[in-house]
């Protein structure tokens, strides 16, 4: 008889013993599990067999008009039905564009520090990878200028320009919205495509986003990457893109979407139901006040109990708080000791494609409720003590 | 205001009038709704946020034991849980072994005729597609042979070959054994990775499909990929795929991966369950029937209607009936003139790479009813007469 070991179903690793905030995942008790089960059975009530055979490739009319409607409230700019394509989540809309919209070879600029997985993503293509770095106002838009022109007098074009701009992975840091029309117009005028992972909109915890660089950009500059899996559930595999329709056109037309009839159709239905049900306004609030709170707790724990030189800003929303140890404290050496006195976190250089900053963490504060992270703060705090 | 045009839900475009036999799509009346619907029921009931968070990259682990049972029926070997990873469909999967097994440049087998659509995957990857020829019985092993000692002798080698030995998408044709056990042979010793496209297994209608190549190849020759879409429904945008422990590695630890937390999540536990119910074997039974039914229904319609010069051979399974006219008849040209008449088809040329044979047509038996499979005949042979 053949071996069954009992195989995973989720990604996520619980260690005994340590608060582990490296993880990026959503807290299983604010999931909307009851919302799902209404939608599932409403979507197969209503649309039956519709619900699962082929979709239109740029994904089901529903969502595509409450995205729309809904970004009329939360950015400065709503996209047309044509602007729009749903996706197997942010990720799979990354691959798709480097599949369909570079060529072998092609530069890709990547803001420095970026999250490590589209990092990832980007390399299982074949790109070249260049850095530009980035302070808490965003990419610093000199040295981008400064760039593309030696990338101009080697004949190089930089084809795709991967960012965060609002409530960034892993720096918790909002562009500016002067640096983001700034960003906007070089790009328009260097060709670049700018790819915008804005999938932390939903949760911004103080005010709302500032404008997508999307919405202030000239048309065709720009492909704007959403989510669900931040407002709503990570496991649903969703997400969508806007751009313009010449991009979209592009994408829909792809041998991938064709053959399967979108990406999602089953999934991306029964969102449009819980979007229209007042079910994604209900998550959306409540993930807000959890979020700020734990936020909140966390920054409140590092104050207290970081010991002096230890810098931080407190985000305005997404997921992550970014530390700055004193200069000389390594995060990767101090993980050990961290996770000896009961705490983990991913080193900074995780998200730096070179010239890493040694003492920089992430903290993910989505995870835990706050006295698991004012508890975590204290054991971080004491084994920067302890090493430093 | 902005316009709001309603925006469809569905690939399908139904033309008045027209009984369309182009589209490969299933009758929405076989689509098991009711057990989706108990489904998505009990995996939220008993996983609850479980269901709908980061899930393991390589799928969830209930539908891969039960993938690896499965197959010890309905193939020739199980495989291991290691050697597989749950897929977002057939399509995703093909285009992520582009995406992580080629390098730009590479040279790609295809047989020909061929699944158009994977040629369309293919192409919107940086790969130089390549035909060789297949008939009745599958691949031509000789010509592949003497195709690779071409490409051998120009420094190129071949990195991956495309195919579909059960019951081929457009011809309905199956490899014969012998074949099978040739091309995994010559694959294996030229270092071509064979992607089997295996989507119709489950819908086999006279006997057991045969052992897939994969079953019978070397470990590390063949990524077999199978799909849901076919024996439950295309709109979950399900399916798996099968190599070694090696190959699977390397799709678990892409970027895609990782940051998804597998790539269909929600949906994988939903079928996991369909499954583990009885749901999906009752619905294999029953798409059997049917479309065994309306295979027939069709075969006896072409018989009783096309004019004598007409060939074809009824498939063992799957969706198609191809039918090769009289030589000299264009199938592209007759088209309009069936169209006339109340019936379309796609012509043979849209799949093959070069060289097609314009005399060919491929006729989907799935989405209609017997009697009007006859009719559609009917009107079939209608128009060759009234041009031949």
């Amino acid at each position: 008889m053949r071996q069954s070991p009992v195989l995973p179903i989720l990604q996520i690793v619980h260690r005994p013993g340590i608060l582990d905030l490296s993880w990026g995942h959503p807290d299983p008790a604010v999931l909307p599990v009851a919302a799902l089960r209404r939608a599932t059975a409403t979507v197969l009530e209503r649309y039956g067999a519709e619900a699962l055979t082929y979709g239109a490739e740029r994904g089901p009319g529903p969502l595509i008009e409450w995205i729309c409607t809904r970004l009329a409230h939360t950015d400065a700019r709503a996209p047309e039905p044509t602007d729009v394509v749903i996706t197997a989540g942010a990720s799979q809309a990354l691959d798709l564009l480097c599949t369909l919209c570079t060529t072998p070879g092609d530069t890709v600029l990547v803001e420095s520090p970026t999250y490590h997985l589209a990092v990832r993503i980007l390399r299982d293509h074949p790109l070249e990878l260049v850095a530009i770095p980035a302070d808490a106002n965003g990419i610093n838009i000199d040295m981008l200028e400064t760039l593309l022109a030696q990338l101009a007098r080697c004949g190089k074009r930089a084809r795709m320009l991967y960012c965060v701009p609002t409530h960034h992975n892993p720096t918790g840091s909002c562009m500016s919205l002067e640096r983001r029309r700034a960003l906007a117009t070089v790009a328009a005028e260097h060709g670049v495509l700018l790819v915008e992972d804005d999938v932390y909109r939903e949760l911004s915890y103080d005010a709302p986003a500032p404008p997508s660089v999307w919405s202030i950009a000239p048309p065709g500059t720009v492909a704007r990457i959403g989510s669900f899996s931040k407002s709503l559930a990570p496991g649903l595999r969703l997400g969508y893109l806007t751009s313009d329709a010449l991009l979209t056109q592009r994408l829909i037309g792809s041998g991938l979407l064709d053959s399967g009839g979108g990406l999602n159709p089953f999934v991306a239905l029964t969102v449009a139901e819980v979007c229209a049900s007042g079910d994604f306004d209900a998550t959306v609030a409540h993930l807000c006040a959890t979020y700020r709170e734990r936020r909140d707790a966390l920054a409140g724990g590092l104050r207290d109990h970081l010991p002096p030189g230890c810098r931080f800003t407190v985000p305005g929303g997404g997921f992550f708080q970014w530390v700055e140890l004193p200069e000389g404290i390594d995060a990767g050496a101090l993980l050990p000791h961290a996770e000896q006195a009961g705490v983990a976190y991913l080193p900074g250089s995780r998200f730096y494609l070179n010239e890493p900053r040694h003492n920089t963490l992430r903290l993910a504060f989505s995870l835990y409720p706050p006295h698991q992270l004012i508890e975590a703060a204290r054991r971080l705090g004491e084994a920067i003590t302890a090493v430093a």
